[in-house]
C-alpha cells in the first residue's frame, strides 16, 4: 500500500495520549459538572434514518450531513448534533418521567470547510431539559453551562441571549413574508462570518427591499443588558415580540440566584443556524487572544419531538464545542501538561528479576498506582531512557540485591535523585500523586 | 412526520440513563485497570479512508463495513475495529517512543445480523502494545484483560490461546495451498457458530479432499493445558509451528508472574476471523448462563502496520466488547440499579422561596454534592413525586419558616422518614454517599 494510507480524511484528527490527556481532564471535568446539576447520562446512535435528521435542520446543515444507503437501500446519516437524536428517544418514550434532564458529551460530524476551530468530526457536551416550558429551565441550562466553564478555570466570557420570537417581531415589523423569515435568520446568522454587507447581499437574494433589509439591520444591532433593550425595543415590538422579551428578562433573572447575570447580555444579532428554536436562543463566547467562535450555543426548540412523532414537548438545551474549548484553554496554558498519566515504571538490572518487577508492579497497582514493566528486554538504561522520553516521573530500579534485601531504588526522573525505600515507603510516596 | 421516525436504524441502540449508569460503571472500570497497567488514551476519527480499513481485514468483514463516499467521491468506511486506525497512526508517526502503550474505548460498526450479543453499532475498549516482538507483551495485554474482568467482580472465564503458526502448520501437514491457508482459518473460526459439518463443508467448498478435511480437524480438536498440548502435538508440528508452540509456553510462563495462568489452556480450534493476525491468538470467555460469544479477543499482528506504510513493526493487543461485559454482569446482577446519580432534589412548599433552593443547592454542588431543583414551577407533592419516579434518595424540603430558621427537613424517600438538619449537616450526610 503506498503512503496515501497514512493519510485521515480530510478535517479529522487523530489524538495522541498527550492530546486525550487534556481532552479527557476537559471532558470529565464538564461530565461532573453535569452531574452536579442532576442531568443523567443518555447516548445514542452515531447514525439515525436520514429523514429524522434532516426534519427541522435547514437547508445548509442538511447540506453537511454525512448520508449514506445502508445494504437494503435505507437512507440513513452521521448525526449532525445531539439535540435531534435527543428528540427522537423522547418522542419513542413518552413515558419518560419529566423533566427528563439528560446530558451527552460524544461525538457528531457535520460536512463543513475545515478551519480554525472547526473541523468535520468534532465533540460536543450536550444538556438539555425536555418537559419543563418554563425560563427556568432555558436559565438552569445557562447555568449549568457557566458552571463548567469557571470549573474548567475560565474567567473572560459573554453569554449572548436573544429571542426567535423578536426575530419574528424585527421581520413581522419589516413586512417580510412568514415563509420566508426562517431564511431571514439563517442570514442574520452569518453577521459574524461575512459581516455586515454578507448579510444585506444574502437577504438581497432573499428580494427583500432595501428598506426592510435596513429595517431589520438596524434593528438586529442592537445589544446591552436586557433592561437597555427593554427600553429601546419596547414600542416596536409585537406582541409576539414582547413575550420573547419578558423570557429573556425571566431567564436574566433567574440567573441572578446563580449570580451568572453578570455574564449576560442582549444581542439581537444572534440568530443559531439551525432550524428547530423557537424560543430563547444563547450562545457563549469567550474572550481570547484567538478566534475560535462561540465554545458553547443553544436555545429552546419547543415544536421538534412532536414533529418526529411524539406527544407535544417543551424543551431546551446547550451544547458546549469540546474542541474548541480545548483550543482556548490550550492556548491559556490551562490544561494539564503530562505526556503519560503512568506514575512509575519498575525496571530491573538483570532478567533474573523479571518476575519480581511483575510482583511490585502488582502490589503498586492494588493500591491505584499507575505503574508500568519491561516488556521489551532491554537493557537498564534503555529502559530508563524509555521511561525519561515517555515522561514517566518515577523509575523503580530492582536488582537481585534489592530483591534480598527489600529495599528498592527510587529515581525521581525530574531531579534524577535517587533514594533507597521499602516497598511501603514507595507506595505512600507515590500514592495520590499525579502527573500534571 | 409519520411515526416511522420513532425507529432507529437496525442493530443500533439507545442508552438511557439507567442503561448509561451501568456501561459507565463497566467503561471506567476498565479505563482504570487499563491505566493502571501504563497505557494511555489515544481516539482516532470514526471513519477511515476505505482502503485502508479494507487492507488487511479479510473478505467477511469488508462485507460487513458501512462504507459511503464524501462528497468528492473519496471512498470512507466506518471503522469496523479499534486496531486498524492504531496501525495507521503508528505508520504515520514512525518516531513515537517504544513500546506504545495506548488503550481506546470507543464504538465501532459491523453490517452484521443482529443477534443476541452482537449489534451494529458496538463498543470495543482496546489495548495494545507496539513495538514490542517479545511475549512479554501478550501476556501483558492478557493479563490486564483479566485484571478487568476480576476489576469488574467476575470469576468465572477461560482464556483460549492459540497461534497461527500452529494452524499454519496443521495447515501445511495436510498440504494445503498456502494460498488457501487464510480461507481455511476462517472457516475454522465458524466452528462455535455453524458446527463441525458447517466448518466441514466450507472447507470443502475450498476444494480441500476428505482426507486433507479430517487430518485439520483432527488436530484442530484438541485443546489442554500447554503442557499437554506439547506432548500432543511435539511429533506433528512443522519447525514453524513449533516456534508457534513456543511462544504460547512462553506467555503462560509470563502469565504466572501474575498468579494468572490457571486461566488459561490451548485451544486449537481457536481462529479469529480477522486477516491480520501472524503470531499468538486469545479469547476469553465468560462461563454463564448465558450464550453471548467470547467477551475479549485479539492477538499479534507483526505486519499490518508495515502494510499501512510504516515502517516493520511488532504489535499484539486485546479487545474487551463492552456491550457483552454489561450483558453479562447484568444477568449476574452484578451493575448498579440507580437510576439516577442525583443525590438530592432541593424543593420548595413556597414560590416564594424559590430563590433560597437554587443558593441551597449551589451550596451542595460546592461540595461535590449532586443536586437537583424544580424547573417546572410545581407544588411541593407533585416535586415529591417526581423525585421519588427518578430514584433520586433524598429531597430537602425549603419553606419560609426553614428559610428562616436554617433548619431544613431531609427526607429519605426509601424510608420515608423526614429529619431536620442544618445544611451543614446534610453536606456531612449526603457527601460521600452514592446511589447504587
Amino acid at each position: 500500500m503506498d503512503k496515501s494510507s497514512l493519510r485521515r480524511p480530510r478535517g479529522t484528527r487523530d489524538f495522541l495520549p498527550w492530546d486525550m490527556i487534556k481532552r479527557r481532564f476537559v471532558i470529565e471535568t464538564i461530565r461532573s459538572t453535569f452531574e452536579l446539576y442532576g442531568f443523567d447520562e443518555m447516548e445514542t446512535p452515531a447514525f439515525e434514518f436520514l429523514d429524522v435528521l434532516t426534519a427541522k435542520c435547514g437547508p445548509e446543515v442538511k447540506e453537511q450531513i454525512y448520508a449514506f444507503k445502508d445494504k437494503v437501500g435505507r437512507e440513513l446519516g452521521l448525526r449532525f448534533d445531539l439535540t435531534v437524536p435527543l428528540a427522537r428517544v423522547v418522542a419513542s418514550h413518552p413515558d419518560l418521567p419529566k423533566p427528563f434532564k439528560r446530558y451527552c458529551i460524544s461525538r457528531v460530524w457535520r460536512y463543513e470547510e475545515p478551519q480554525s476551530g472547526r473541523f468535520r468530526e468534532f465533540w460536543q457536551a450536550d444538556v438539555d431539559i425536555v418537559g419543563s416550558a418554563k425560563m427556568d429551565a432555558d436559565a438552569e441550562v445557562i447555568a449549568v453551562a457557566i458552571s463548567c466553564l469557571k470549573n474548567l478555570g475560565m474567567k473572560n466570557f459573554r453569554v449572548r441571549l436573544n429571542n426567535r420570537k423578536i426575530l419574528e417581531s424585527v421581520a413581522e415589523s419589516a413586512s417580510v413574508d412568514k415563509e420566508l423569515s426562517l431564511s431571514v435568520f439563517r442570514a442574520i446568522d452569518k453577521l459574524d462570518k461575512i459581516g455586515l454587507e454578507g448579510v444585506k447581499q444574502e437577504l438581497r437574494k432573499l428580494s427583500l427591499t432595501d428598506r426592510q433589509i435596513s429595517m431589520i439591520m438596524d434593528q438586529v444591532s442592537k445589544q446591552g443588558s436586557v433592561d437597555l433593550i427593554e427600553k429601546d425595543l419596547s414600542d416596536v415590538l409585537t406582541e409576539r415580540g414582547k413575550e420573547g422579551l419578558n423570557e429573556l428578562i425571566e431567564i436574566v433573572h433567574n440567573l441572578e440566584f446563580y449570580d451568572y447575570s453578570q455574564y449576560v447580555i442582549v444581542d439581537l444579532s444572534l440568530a443559531r443556524g439551525l432550524d428547530y428554536y423557537t424560543g430563547p436562543i444563547f450562545e457563549i463566547s469567550a474572550e481570547t487572544t484567538i478566534n475560535v467562535g462561540s465554545v458553547a450555543g443553544g436555545g429552546r426548540y419547543d415544536n421538534l419531538i412532536e414533529l418526529l412523532g411524539g406527544p407535544p414537548t417543551p424543551a431546551t438545551g446547550i451544547s458546549l464545542g469540546i474542541d474548541r474549548l480545548v483550543e482556548v484553554l490550550s492556548e491559556a496554558d490551562m490544561l494539564p501538561k503530562a505526556r503519560t498519566s503512568t506514575q512509575a515504571f519498575v525496571t530491573y538490572t538483570n532478567p533474573l528479576v523479571k518476575k519480581e518487577t511483575v510482583i511490585i508492579a502488582e502490589k503498586l497497582r492494588s493500591e491505584g498506582i499507575k505503574v508500568e514493566v519491561d516488556v521489551m528486554g532491554r537493557k537498564l538504561e534503555r529502559q530508563l531512557k524509555y521511561a525519561d522520553a515517555k515522561g514517566i516521573p518515577y523509575v523503580i530500579i530492582v536488582g537481585p540485591q534489592e530483591v534480598r534485601s527489600s529495599v528498592y531504588r527510587l529515581k525521581d526522573m525530574n531531579s534524577r535523585e535517587e533514594r533507597l525505600l521499602s516497598l511501603q515507603e514507595i507506595i505512600a510516596l507515590l500514592k495520590g500523586s499525579t502527573n500534571r
